[in-house]
């Protein structure tokens, strides 16, 4: 499941870049091996702790089950090396950087959004692919931000000593947000790289997290969707597979490209059957660490909610896509994001669905309960069980019921009107994405010259206003006040046709006009911006508060885990960076043996056995090129690492820190790990690198970017 | 939209054959010209009371209106033929006897059902289309009835007499369906007719409709979908269209093709610009006496819960869809029910949503409501608003929390245990799809032989038992009991492998088996029937006791409104016999003018415009045929009839009743008139009846289908 490889934070379709770091602070919480006492229904195999699980931080790695499991002891230039090489794509996925003038590998489905973006009616680069025969023809990302992390720095202590007990969680969370600020601050003032405080482990620990950020991000080669997605939304989750979803980008700085000291070279063998390979990447969320509560919640309130407005969003996407063939143009990217986040969800809530997982979870934490109320040193913990239950009550009450419009328009207009209303107070005390310290990286989403096709963006709109109707009542009197005398379509209508904000230099005037400018502003969405935005923040201010709560509460919680169960852990993902670690390994399914392995002569088999259906037809260059490769060439390989969406465009190295592969997916089995991870089933999926390899050379004659990358050996690139 | 004119009572999947006459008693109120002074959003234009608007009952025609605005009066012999000339189609449609020797037609849409349940894996009737060149060759539907109405009798008095106002709703309830099943078992035994009473004007009036009805019912023409659908999804609810969208089955009886007396003979010429006609059929369902109270309860609720669940098929079935081409074949006919049935109700709720609609109703409302308060002879009428009201509301707190179970094979497993337990009790006591009256039609569903596919049948199963977990949440001991240790598709799969209901003969043991038998059934499916029809039941009777203090508040309501507003009248549809009329009418869109016809020249310049969409692409009969088509015949037209779902398949008969048309659509403005009728914009779409001789003719030389019809003029069908 690309789906859950590939961050859906952009379904929103609103421009928050922040998204991710907002998401971290509020959804993402502790992970211990607590889970592994679950059960998985299918089989009831048990993890035990020498299982593959685990989203581990660079600097707390499980050397001692690496060794025990493996005899692998990573050096810490390994470690250095392999986490320097690696790269966040702001756009929701991971990569890495494969040649010393900064090339950068990473998934065609992560790439996705700029292909759309640098695609016009003309040339469909999305749908077609692109090779860029020289430097000059390489093509600039609109709003493209790639970061590496350089450092991390516990600031745990920094972070907790301003909030005390006695506070009310609106106090604590705003003590908590000026600290946090200020952290940020004084670290991009010192060094200049971006600085996020990330939270981990629920609210145990806070570490502060610097990147080296690029934001000249150019195109180099993509494949055409056909051979990216073969087997389209048929195939995705399943495997064995077919896809060649990989592109390559290069990042620039002072109009050259840059000069990158860490990156990855590529391995002359395939890894082998049970071979130990690395994942290195940016898992995005999990929920392991939640109560039965909290999973409850999300299994009978959040998840179906979530999973109904994303049909909602497909059916629209579809309808408009039959419009025209350039409106289905205009919609693919959001469309396939759309389709692969529900199919991501369907699968969560499946898990969640199936009563051995919640039975299992649920006397998992009774047992831990009764340990630690029978412990007076721990007894205090309990209601902490208590406070995530009550949070999660009255998260069901607001399910919903707040202002969610799908509008990329809107989203920045309403940007707009935050950030000028937040830039009147000091750093500290705004929303944390207006904070001086992510400015360059927000600026950057605020001021893209991307297109934004007005078409869809009103029947966006419309939708979303027709959503908020339906979900607060036709007689709410905020609905009454936006509609007015018009339908919802008629307002979206008036509001997009009336909009100058597609225009950037609109949107900086604006910017620069301040407060006043903003309240005089007869624009419409700027005066709808400001029309909605109160109830906006009063729904914000609630879930910040409800956040904050759980925050405290999660920590408590971990703190009785760890007392109970050790301390051995790793936490939640976060979309920073993790080490995930497994084997090159088959599995059953139905009572047959699912090899690890696809190949470039399985392709034909497969087009074969679904001639007539669409998505399986190889595109001309693989039609014409098919006879030049060699059919034993691995293509497609699985392995147990422990990954989630945010992994997509993950490199995967042997023990030698080289280059055997790029995560691209999951099988159907591990759509349960947002909660749980097995290895009995679950497994990630990826483009082999020889076969990645032969590719560019064979079917894309792209010999100059196989030279620019250190091949290890050369008969693999052929 | 197809969607509004088919209806589409088979979404539910379940085989209950009696859901329309069901309906008919739960949904179906009274209409007046009430309405009329309600204002469409887009034009405030007032429905003046010569307008076209009306579903007029056969024997209370509006014959001043019709001699007023067009001088028009027609002859009882007149009306008389046409109502004995139009059928009802059991799954769901309308049609019309064309022949002396039975040949009925009707919307391929209509025939759909029947032509995917006579497909085959090899043979796709469906799509590929169908001819009969004998009566041999003519393919026996598998459980089609047709209803041919012979008679109709005012049985209010009877109906009324043994209802008291010191009844409970449960007490009159009972009283009503025991008098309602005395009658229609009379007249069955008197007869030998199906005899069915229906609720009109919400409970003000009860008639005794009685039918001939076929059950012989063989396939002779169908077209390919891709002329019958040309355009798709994308076409679907637009006008200009180009869907050749008919189908021709034959009546048989005694193993001979049946004799009509009364059939349709075709009109020379097409029917003029402005030129009044006239739609014989069975529209639906509206819900234009809705109070204010209850429309808003559909606008917020009921309809969003509706439109949320089609998408959530749809999406599914889209999903099954890529399993295989054969799988895609299988829900090919289930998808297209969704689809429509998605876009109708988005119609109507759009039209909800629209602020001036509602706001016009409530002011209307509020008018009638003082003016009886005003007057003692009425104003004991206004209690009936708020019980509406009041009922409005507990349906709101009931909405999807009962057991909504989508799979064929369920249905059948309860049908049996309903019908079996309800068997022990008198006739008039049983749930009213039970009653000795309706057995052999019942029977004729419950033993068909058309294939289930079992591999649809389990995920639609399980797809419903999620849901069912998502709305009445995971802890629901229900939910919990059915699930045991399973997940939703787990549970569905042992469901639906271990039940041998696909079986008739099983069926028909098990019916024999009796009480004793069902409750010793080990057939799982039965078992499962079992352990969720107590919750269904209570469910039942919740909603029968709303319908039934909604019935006698809408019956003082209609009370009221004939008071002050006059009594001209026609009751809101009930899926049964309907005259409508109207004119063939341009109209304006978007400021510009939309001719009232397309012809076979405009086809080529549309698949033109369209070329690389899909749906846009004539069948190779078509493109054989084309150039010895005349490109200046009309292929279809509009006009202002007052139609809903239920009216595909309609004929339209111009003054002299002859054929110069088939309805077979709406156009988008023409959504929300299950609320609100207005002929300035909305439309009623057919095709012409020229167009479709020609086709015949030339395109599928079925000369000897046009000979057996009395063509009026042999040149019309060259």
């Amino acid at each position: 499941m690309r789906c859950v490889l590939f961050l859906d934070t952009k379904v929103s379709a609103s421009v928050r870049v922040n998204a991710l770091e907002q998401n971290q602070s509020m959804f993402l919480w502790l992970t211990v091996i607590y889970s592994a006492t679950l059960f998985l229904s299918q089989g009831l195999t048990m993890n035990t702790a020498t299982s593959d699980e685990g989203m581990w931080l660079f600097n707390d790695l499980p050397r001692e089950r690496l060794l025990d499991a493996y005899g692998f002891d990573p050096s810490q230039e390994w470690i250095d090396h392999l986490s320097r090489s690696s790269v966040r794509f702001n756009s929701g996925g991971s990569a890495s950087f494969i040649s010393p003038t900064g090339l950068v590998l990473t998934n065609h489905h992560v790439g996705a959004d700029t292909l759309a973006k640098l695609s016009t009616e003309e040339h469909n680069l999305l749908e077609n692919g692109f090779l860029a025969r020289t430097h000059a023809d390489e093509l600039k990302a609109p709003d493209l931000e790639l970061n590496q992390l350089l450092s991390l720095e516990d600031v745990t202590d920094l972070v907790q000593k301003k909030i005390h007990a006695s506070m009310t969680p609106t106090e604590a969370l705003a003590a908590r947000r000026e600290t946090i600020a200020q952290i940020e601050k004084q670290s991009l003032d010192a060094t200049g790289l971006r600085s996020n405080v990330i939270t981990l482990y629920g609210g145990a620990r806070y570490h502060l997290y610097r990147f080296r950020k690029y934001t000249d991000v150019r195109l180099v080669w993509a494949p055409e969707s056909a051979i990216a997605f073969f087997g389209g939304d048929a195939d995705n989750f399943e495997y064995p597979r077919f896809c060649l979803d990989a592109c390559i980008f290069r990042v620039w700085e002072s109009g050259k490209p840059a000069q990158v000291n860490d990156f990855l070279t590529w391995s002359s063998d395939d890894a082998a059957d049970g071979e130990l390979v690395f994942v290195s990447g940016n898992p995005g969320r999990t929920n392991r660490i939640y109560t039965a509560a909290a999973l409850k919640q999300m299994r009978d309130v959040q998840m179906p909610y979530t999973i109904n407005n994303l049909r909602r969003q497909e059916i629209l996407l579809q309808q408009f896509s039959l419009r025209s063939v350039e409106s289905a143009r205009r919609a693919r990217d959001d469309l396939f994001g759309v389709q692969n986040s529900r199919k991501a969800r369907f699968g969560m809530l499946a898990g969640l669905q199936d009563p051995q997982l919640l039975k299992a979870k649920q006397e998992s934490e009774t047992d831990l309960l009764e340990k630690l109320a029978a412990d007076e040193k721990y007894a205090s913990l309990v209601p902490a069980w208590h406070s995530v239950a009550e949070s999660a009550a009255r998260r069901t009450l607001l399910q919903g019921k707040g202002v969610g419009l799908s509008s990329r328009l809107f989203g920045i207009a309403h940007w707009i009107v935050q950030m000028v209303q937040e830039d009147q107070k000091p750093s500290g005390s705004r929303l944390p994405e207006f904070a001086d310290a992510g400015r360059e990286s927000m600026l950057l989403q605020l001021y893209s010259e991307a297109p934004i096709h007005a078409d869809l963006d009103e029947v966006l709109l419309g939708d979303s206003i027709a959503k908020m109707v339906e979900l607060r009542g036709g007689d709410d009197p905020l609905c009454q006040n936006i509609l007015g005398e018009m339908s919802p379509g008629e307002r979206a209508s008036t509001l997009i046709t009336g909009t100058t904000l597609g225009d950037v230099a609109v949107r900086r005037k604006l910017v620069a006009s301040g407060l006043d400018g903003i309240n005089a502003s007869k624009d419409p969405l700027i005066e709808f911006a400001l029309l909605v935005d109160p109830e906006i923040r009063r729904f914000r201010t609630l879930f910040d508060e409800l956040d904050e709560q759980d925050k405290q509460a999660y920590a408590h919680i971990a703190k009785g885990i760890f007392a109970i169960r050790g301390t051995s852990t790793y936490p939640d993902a976060t979309f920073s960076l993790r080490l995930a670690y497994g084997t090159v390994a088959s599995y059953e399914q139905d009572g047959k043996t699912i090899p690890a392995w696809t190949t470039f002569e399985g392709i034909l088999e497969h087009e074969r056995i679904h001639a007539d259906q669409p998505h399986y037809t190889l595109p001309e260059s693989w039609k014409k090129a098919f006879s030049n490769l060699h059919g034993s060439t691995p293509f497609n390989f699985v392995c147990t690492a422990d990954i989630i969406g945010g992994n997509s465009g993950s490199p995967v190295v042997n023990r030698k820190g080289q280059l055997v592969g790029l995560i691209f997916d999951g099988n159907i089995q591990s759509l349960t790990s947002n909660v749980l991870y097995s290895s009995r089933q679950a497994r990630a999926v990826a483009v082999a690198s020889r076969g990645l390899l032969e590719a560019l050379s064979v079917v894309y004659k792209a010999d100059h970017i196989v030279q620019e990358m250190q091949v290890a050996a050369p008969e693999a690139a052929r």
